[in-house]
């Protein structure tokens, strides 16, 4: 059941095993001929190294980490982190490494699932990502002697190196694209305020805002979900002045937010234009096709897990600056039904 | 950086180490005063078992493993499977077990993927999801020397634990539903023929049908994207007698159907009834909101776990059924145009 043993290639080589493994590490003090005798040996059989072996030698797992802290139903929704896994996969499966996962269901259990992966050494790194204000994880990290890589740039000092995807010039486009087509009451539908990644998107929309002269005064916060988009969509339809364009963080919401507008007799593009954000399968797939801020997810995935096995090997990698989002304009957009003058 | 090792508990015990792992593992052989001393240093250094030395002695690696073959671009519209491992999750968590999730491009790379799981004995057993027909992974677990559950029962012979959940309730009520509103050209848009889920929401599709006396002609085979689920719609709808509804064997495809008929002028559910299967979150955030089959996948996750890990204690678990897939009716399903009679 089991592949061949070095004792097998011992008995094979007529040597002992202690020479086998000398000469399959390439150490010193090995004849060359014996060498030459004990390498064909091992090819005959088809002997390949232990990865448990190699793990006690070198004391490494061979594997790299990955815990999510989310609840069952929000990940059931979440269209990131399938792709970002996918891309990681595809740098480790060929490197000989795997994914070690974590899907645990709150903050407090995060940090507990750090503390134990460094403790059973499951793993030689961690990927951190959805960053939050003053991340306990960065010094966490460091305390456990765990390399990481963050997703993006953390709001204190860090000494991980961070793979980042600047989100602001895909928010920017979008709000360009709106102010263009002559909307003046634009909304936000953001992420939770805790997670960098929504405090950063909802900082660019208000900066976009500001460049183009308007307020921004409509901005929302969610937990990411669909229902929390519909909710937010509902209250911004009920407002005296309602928006004529929402800016959602994701297009799950901007999806949610399309079917609140359609139920209540709103039409998108002609009476509400709204934009989503990741640029997934279903915004491509709903009617009207969404307009979205799209970003490589997968390639982001591939890029972080480049970058922590060169840091696990002893290497020290730089922060790493992958190409920006970018507008991708489909027809949930269009001229603003009043344009202000 | 490293928790207290079984030396720093003798030094504090002013013991020898033998006796510390003597006393700690439970063994006879150490006087009772002696073992308290060593009890209470291992307490007061928060001493904790470590997982690679237990991993050793017990030949166990303590971590369950998930190999998903799937294009990175057909696992970002992938429901199932964020649900799934969300599941798992909770159950491994708990219990100290790791999952290791492997995502390989095909179906090839899925098998070297078992493989080399198997020969680093990074788990110690697996998940078999996606079930083909005469699946090749059935024996290869075997011959591995891999404990595995099934999820669904193989169409071959198996050695393997199954956890079940039966789609054809819950396809059959779909098609009844549509039938009672006076539907009689159904359409099913199915997945891939060598999947057996796939085949089997077919075969029930056209099981369902014949019961109410109707004949099954039209059925199209995807590879469960949004994409192709679109692209059958479009096929469908392009027919000289459409049909006036169509069961999908996802929600992603179903959306997306819903997108096609929209942007081609049919009303739905005026013109054209819809059903999908899964009951994601966005089926229910879409407008009109998605009648669909629903299943409780994070529950699936969970029994499967439970199994597995009884079954790599050395417990034989029975096959275990799950509820089966029900209907949920919401609004794209309505009275069909032009009731046949």
């Amino acid at each position: 059941m089991r592949g061949p043993t070095i004792a097998d290639v011992a008995r094979r080589a007529g040597v002992s095993k202690g020479l086998v493994s000398f000469a399959l590490n390439n150490r010193p003090g090995v004849a060359d001929g014996t060498r030459r005798r004990i390498l064909e040996a091992a090819d005959e059989l088809g002997w390949q190294p232990s990865m448990r072996a190699r793990s006690l030698s070198t004391n490494r797992a061979f594997a790299l980490g990955l815990i999510i802290a989310r609840e069952p139903s929000v990940m059931s929704a979440d269209a990131f982190f399938p792709m970002f896994i996918a891309g990681v996969e595809s740098e480790l499966g060929p490197a000989g490494q795997a994914l070690v996962l974590s899907i645990v269901p709150g903050e407090d259990a995060e940090l507990a699932a750090y503390r134990s992966l460094a403790r059973d050494r499951r793993v030689d790194g961690v990927f951190i990502t959805d960053l939050r204000a003053d991340d306990p994880r960065i010094a966490l990290a460091t305390e456990l002697g765990l390399p990481a890589v963050t997703l993006g740039r953390p709001d204190s000092t860090s000494p991980h190196p961070a793979v980042t995807l600047d989100d602001d010039p895909g928010i920017r486009a979008a709000v360009d694209h709106l102010v263009e087509l002559g909307h003046r009451r634009i909304a936000h539908v953001g992420g939770p305020d805790r997670m960098l990644h929504g405090t950063r998107r909802r900082e660019s929309f208000a900066a976009a805002l500001q460049s183009a002269g308007l307020e921004s005064t409509l901005s929302v916060s969610t937990d990411f979900s669909a229902a929390e988009g519909a909710a937010a969509t509902r209250h911004l339809l009920a407002l005296d002045e309602p928006p004529t364009a929402i800016v959602y963080a994701n297009d799950h919401m901007a999806v949610a937010g399309l079917a609140v507008a359609q139920s209540a007799g709103v039409v998108v593009p002609r009476d509400l234009s709204i934009t989503g954000f990741d640029g997934t399968e279903v915004g491509e797939h709903v009617y009207p096709a969404l307009t979205t801020v799209a970003t490589d997810v997968v390639e982001w995935g591939r890029a972080s897990a480049r970058v922590l096995l060169q840091l696990v090997t002893g290497e020290h990698p730089d922060d790493l600056e992958l190409p920006p989002a970018r507008l991708v304009v489909r027809s949930s957009t269009a001229p603003a039904p009043h344009p202000a003058t």
